[in-house]
């Protein structure tokens, strides 16, 4: 596979390269007395220097005969050098920070490359919007290369989104330089069914020679999952327990081990490794979603690979599953993922290997970050008129938009189906509750803790208005609405009150979207994200207080689980269990079917 | 990377894979019972079943559920399963078998796929006669994957071939769908050199996204080694010490550990894997030069395997080095390499894993060999008209062809060079001898064991003559001719008397080039080889024997030094030291330049 990747190809500068190994010119830049860490023998090796021309290794080993005049040296004294740390799957929306943004906040911790399935973008604005993140990211030292938005929308017929990705749409982007491979296939049913849609998909992707990723989420590890490795889905993160993650291995399916902002799996699955002698060469370490927070708290993949040596992976092991196994599984370890002569100078200094403490990286020969700060500027991308203004009602939003009309209008109570949700899981359950009318109207119960919500189609125009009840949050005043509401981020509006669901869902239509909380006719928190009501180009710092002022809204309006919004954005999700709303209407997600928000009583 | 290498691509049968796994369509054929070699955790898995259509992988594990009526199942009885050998540079021309036979020869042996660079054939037809060989090669079930040769001619203007091959001959073959990569990079001075010539052949394989094959036998691992990877070089199999080996795998080049007929690295090399604990995946095993009687006498890979064993590898590691770490080398993993669902069902069952006993091979669901037979049956290959006659003389050859005219036509000796050869070595001393004049012409002196030597172009009908002496044989009679003869392959010629070599040339001439030891006017052993003058289309058996017949003729003249005419067919290579012979005259491979043949006195 070629890509774009790189300062210059390899073909291009590989005379420059020969000339600098045999001492005929000097090197560029030359790292001195460095600890290299040998992703492809599992080494450590002393007293290594790197010689450097045109962004790429033109020699690992004494580097002496390479230093001229002109050439930049960089002693490292002693400390350990390993690869740029590759992500093999993530998304940088879920970080609320656009592309350049969170390049800035995940370079300074070693990263150098990410494999981003910018599927909430595509679900909002198409690949129009994937070319944007694309374009920001592009101005960046971190390479950010595309795994297309494979389910886009991710429950078709359930809701609706900003744009339709089909067999056909990812083989446009099959021909795109930024493009390696499909994003997470998370259409598995299509896959196990054999669907011409989903094999499409994935078959376009086999057809360019690029590589399919996937999301598995069964706890099945027999037919079904061989089933779906078959179709040629190469790697997955959703492994969440010790036996997923070898089974995927034993089948020769790469094994993303995930730690996320969210979800922290690396406890269970990394005994995958510990537990039984195996080659590790079928796992990587990823992060697929990470917050604000957890970038300025933690760190990236630094902090990814300090977890798993913490749970006891020998930590050169555990760097090659940032380095070389990933651009393994990626087939671009011709250009990435190892220290040695041709590759790409990305290399990332460590002070201390255990705690993975980063002192510097090089991206392409260059020094971009040094002590947690990115040191190379970068123009400003401007996200077009049409990224950030995304919200597209047909109607103006008032109190009126969020009444129930109750089935018998005479009724003083009436029986509805709620959502329940779980703190920190992803899963909900499908409750009945006896709510309140009146005049007529279903009303939110916080003796209960059973809110009404409301899901808005915010893309185009249609009108299309889903509602229902939410349990769980224990919320006893106020309203909040987000234009995160995976995956068709939709308006969505949960609130005790008319008035206070009307402010939130007006307030995020004014800022081009993002998350509120308010009370009492006022706002107490507000994540403004205007560009594709997803992300904003603050930095993340700031984002991280922004994000921390609207935790402390929902708490002070009754709601004490961790990150609530995280929770609060899976309302809309028809894909997981058990009960769902979308802009239409109630699903029920074991049965795939719409639902009556009433029942018979 | 696509190939062409499979029933059919992934893209086209995923659905039907899927299916299968998933029980909804049985399998053609479910392998039962099989103690699974897995190649990508390093473990042996028992009671494993591996369920197969479209002549790839559904599923592997418990495949009771694929069974249908039409099911052919394969009871495993508990023997083991690996996936089919791959030999990652190989010249099937050594074998003198064609690719037809060359097949037969090797499939039972567990010989799946081979990465082979025919450049003996190319420097005598060109590109042509590369076609020919992947169309017979096309015939058969062993996947014959083309490097293409690199160094055609492999001294340039030093001798006349019957090819070129440069930049734009190489960028032409990567657009074939049998080319996954370029030949053995023997220009390695090029390279170091940073020469627009040889980083132009790399350069072209390159930006194609195919792999280059590397040939770098100095024993130098520092800055020339360096060099020559920085260019691009993806692996190489002429290291011969454990730490040649081993610094390449710490550069990121795949070490190919090498055990040919003539080329026993095995023992040393294997050193790197066992005398240190390192990460074996940059390792793999190949043969690189295999004789018929080496095929018949010791088979293929599963040979190779067995010594890698009895020098300490452990041999599921072993049988990495033949799979995965192969498939990873040429970027092809996701086809081939390993057991899992989606690849092509490439296996062979062993009988014994520590002899690597070969049962039964499989490809692409087929079983295709069983108890050292092929079983299938393919289409004969006839080949072409101009690739059976490739001797092209500008005269015929006569014994006033062996005249070698004295400078001093009046003297009694003359100083000459001899080149003189080493038992079982590649190289060879330039010697300084003094030899009888008879009638104003220099002659033979098996006194001293010196030979008369000529090298007549055979391609192009130019009369060019090199002529010389060899020394070393231990000949004391008659005459011996090759048209093996490296790289050029022109006719070789040497002998004590002229009339001798006039018929060894002829009798050569006759059978449209071969090897032939002559004595008294009489033939006394005689492999004829008319396809290009290096391949015969009989059954390696048949070959076996004919060698077998002519090593007997060489005794019989004097000399015991082991498969003589593999030394002989090095005179002519002027990449070699000390000294060659070529058409154009004698080479001082020190200097680079040509050297008169007598000595000023």
């Amino acid at each position: 596979m070629i890509n774009k990747f790189c300062k210059k190809p390899l073909w291009e500068v590989s005379q420059t390269l020969s000339a600098v190994a045999g001492g005929a010119k000097p090197a560029e830049t030359v790292i001195k007395n460095a600890k290299l860490i040998n992703v492809c023998t599992r080494e450590i090796q002393d007293n290594i220097d790197v010689a450097i021309a045109e962004g790429r290794i033109a020699l690992v080993g004494d580097a002496s005969h390479c230093i001229g005049e002109t050439t930049n040296v960089i002693d490292a004294n002693g400390s350990y050098i390993a690869p740029g740390f590759l992500d093999g799957h993530i998304h940088v929306e879920s970080s609320m920070l656009t592309a350049g943004e969170y390049a800035k906040a995940v370079v300074p911790h070693g990263t150098t490359g990410i494999y981003m399935d910018p599927h909430e973008i595509c679900n909002v604005l198409g690949l129009d919007g994937v070319k944007c993140m694309l374009e920001d990211a592009g101005r960046t030292p971190l390479k950010a290369m595309l795994t297309t938005p494979s389910c886009v929308p991710a429950v078709p017929g359930f809701e609706d989104t900003g744009a339709f990705i089909g067999p056909e749409e990812v083989a446009e982007t099959m021909t795109w330089d930024e493009c390696v491979g499909l994003g997470e296939m998370m259409n598995f049913p299509g896959i196990l069914g054999s669907t011409d849609h989903a094999h499409g998909i994935t078959g376009a992707t086999l057809q360019a020679g690029k590589i399919v990723t996937g999301h598995y989420s069964l706890p099945e590890t027999g037919q079904g999952l061989n089933a779906y490795i078959a179709s040629g889905v190469r790697c997955c993160h959703e492994s969440t327990r010790e036996e997923d993650a070898l089974a995927k291995m034993r089948l020769g399916m790469y094994a993303l081990l995930r730690e996320g902002s969210a979800w922290h799996d690396l406890k269970e699955v990394s005994k995958a490794i510990t537990n039984h002698e195996v080659d590790s060469r079928f796992a990587c370490l990823i992060s697929d979603d990470t917050h604000p927070h957890t970038l300025i708290e933690n760190g990236h993949l630094d902090h990814i690979v300090k977890r798993a040596i913490e749970e006891g992976i020998d930590p050169v092991t555990a760097i090659q599953m940032v380095t070389i196994n990933c651009a393994q599984c990626f087939q671009m370890d011709h250009d990435f993922g190892s220290i040695t002569p041709g590759k790409c100078a990305d290399i990332v200094f460590l002070s201390d290997l255990e705690k993975v403490t980063v002192s510097k990286v090089m991206i392409d020969g260059d020094v971009v970050a040094e002590n947690n700060q990115m040191l190379e500027e970068f123009a400003p991308y401007t996200y077009p008129d049409w990224a950030t203004h995304s919200i597209h009602l047909k109607e103006e939003i008032t109190e009126n938009s969020f009444k129930i009309k109750a089935r018998d209008v005479s009724a003083k109570e009436a029986l509805v189906h709620a959502i329940e949700v779980i703190p920190a899981r992803v899963g909900s359950y499908d409750r009945h509750v006896k709510l309140p009318v009146v005049n007529g109207y279903v009303e939110s119960d916080v003796t209960q803790d059973v809110l009404k919500t409301a899901v808005f189609e915010r893309h185009h125009e249609t009108g299309n208005v889903g509602y229902g009840f939410v349990k769980g949050f224990g919320i006893n005043k106020g309203a909040l609405a987000s234009t995160v509401a995976h995956d068709a981020h939709n308006l969505l509006v949960l609130g005790t009150n008319d008035a206070d669901m009307a402010l939130a869902a007006n307030t995020l239509v004014e800022s081009g979207g993002g998350m509120v909380a308010v009370a009492d006719g006022k706002v107490l928190g507000h994540v403004p994200l205007p560009i594709a009501g997803l992300m904003n180009d603050l930095p993340v710092q700031e984002m991280s207080k922004l994000v921390e002022g609207l935790e402390n809204a929902w708490a002070e309006i009754g709601c004490n689980m961790p990150s609530p919004f995280m929770t609060m954005a899976l309302i809309a999700l028809a894909c997981l269990p058990e009960l769902r709303l979308t802009d239409k209407g109630l699903v029920d997600c074991t049965t795939f079917q719409f639902t009556d928000l009433f029942i018979k009583g």
